[in-house]
């Protein structure tokens, strides 16, 4: 199943797209949110699914964030090898940590906006992963069951304040606009292989990122479990995977970073893709 | 007003502290969350309480934290000198800012649950500010306005998670149970002045933290004004704001750290006491 949030920001409706359409199913569920992922309600909506006649809705509509404000963002840093190379960072020994502001939750096409007093905003396409079982202590043998699915991500970075303002990496991450999630999330029966998805990004059409999860450092399962050593994983609680080679601070001669109008698109292989145009605060 | 959070874990009611007495005001208001602090909430049930006959509630009561999970906790560390040299960390030129999972939050009193394999958790008494109104790029001047009040807060801390585990301290701050937060949130109008309260941490009944906000090196507006140039902080958002001398960490001739069946107890002037009892993780 693929879940879609769609509307107005901040009255998002919850839907799916099924061969290509979008439906709405605000009637059978509330939101894609906690309580949701927390029961079988992904199952019974399939199931629902099945003997209901949706309302269509029409693909032009705006697209919410795929799910509704989680408890957290958990990011993984650093967890392609190309990616740890290009920012003259070692090879994480075991997955690094950090958490983004959900208040920087944003629908996938939404605009970026680069925040006041920033000269350094970057972009990073990730996969990430919505949990849909409460996960404390969880082997890696079990952590896929506490998966309810996965979705894009750009995981955008200011990094002067990430790395220049006195850490820690969390000030550069949480800035208004700076997770754009979605378009949709896509249950794991629609993956093939969740370790061998390409992952791309362009800014103004110029390819810049194009990797493969299948070089991420730390795979999904190991993730989930390493996590939840440290903390207890919600119900609709987002991991974000880490992003390739490619980014701003990466480039070759010298490292470059968005400017107002500049358009950013990404996507993953069976994730679909997103798009942000790039506006200065003065412009929001 | 005095604000707390009564019943069992999961289902607290929200109530008042009016001259020592606990009152159920499940009638007026639903829970301290977003929604309450965000809008006229706080003024009108303290004029609705004035007209209105409150149930009694028996002070044996379990409280819970005293508002209900916020969007984030933001941490601010280092922000005593005295702390700062005791973990042998230079004073920080400009606020350094972490996050602490919402998962963490628990009520003044219930037990803190030492992590599976934890060697070093150790405590942090802590000023916490709850805001009132969104804050986006705030001045240090209108900084207070957005202050709904102030709660104690313990930030307990595993030691080798945050710091020898590969990073970010996130890591370390965000376990189960490592968030009591309460009894009381306190309005401005209950605090003379937030820069000259004392903190005091025991063990055991032994003093090991006894410091006062007067020794901030960030003061209370600037911290807000600060923190709200890196992303917006929501109504009921979470600020606490460091811990002065007397950690575990900091312990000398060698640092120590709790085990099964120690007790803390820590306060702050007009902000109450709290205490939390020791257990292991197998005996929670």
């Amino acid at each position: 199943m693929k879940l879609i949030r769609f509307g107005e920001a901040g009255s998002e409706k919850p839907g799916v797209i099924i061969d290509d359409q979008y439906y709405d199913v605000s009637s059978l569920v509330s939101d894609y949110n906690e309580a949701f992922f927390a029961g079988d309600a992904i199952k019974k909506l399939s199931e629902d699914i099945k003997i209901t006649n949706l309302p269509k809705v029409d693909q032009g509509v705006r697209l919410g964030s795929a799910l509704a404000r989680p408890s957290k963002i958990i990011c993984v840093g650093l967890n392609y090898k190309d990616h740890a190379a290009e920012t003259n960072a070692p090879i994480p020994t075991e997955p690094i940590l950090f958490f983004k502001a959900t208040s920087a939750i944003v629908g996938p096409n939404d605009d970026l906006i680069i925040p006041k007093n920033s000269k350094k905003t970057d972009w990073e396409v990730e996969l990430a992963i919505v949990i849909g079982k409460k996960a404390s202590y969880v082997s890696e043998e079990n952590a896929l069951e506490h998966i309810a699915g996965y979705v894009l991500h750009n995981d955008y970075s200011e990094r002067e304040f990430q790395l220049e303002r006195n850490g820690q990496w969390v000030k550069g991450k949480s800035c208004d606009t700076f997770a754009p999630i979605g378009p949709f999330i896509a249950t794991p029966d629609e993956i093939n292989d969740v370790h061998n998805l390409r992952l791309w990004l362009t800014v103004n059409g110029k390819t810049l990122q194009d990797g493969n999860t299948s070089n991420l450092i730390f795979n999904v399962p190991f993730m989930v479990s390493y996590i939840s050593q440290f903390m207890t994983l919600l119900p609709g609680d987002v991991i974000t995977t880490g992003t390739p080679a490619g980014v701003g601070l990466g480039q070759k001669p010298e490292p470059w970073y968005l400017k107002s109008g500049d358009v950013v698109e990404l996507g993953i292989d069976g994730l679909g893709s997103s798009k942000q145009t790039v506006k200065s605060y003065t412009e929001a």
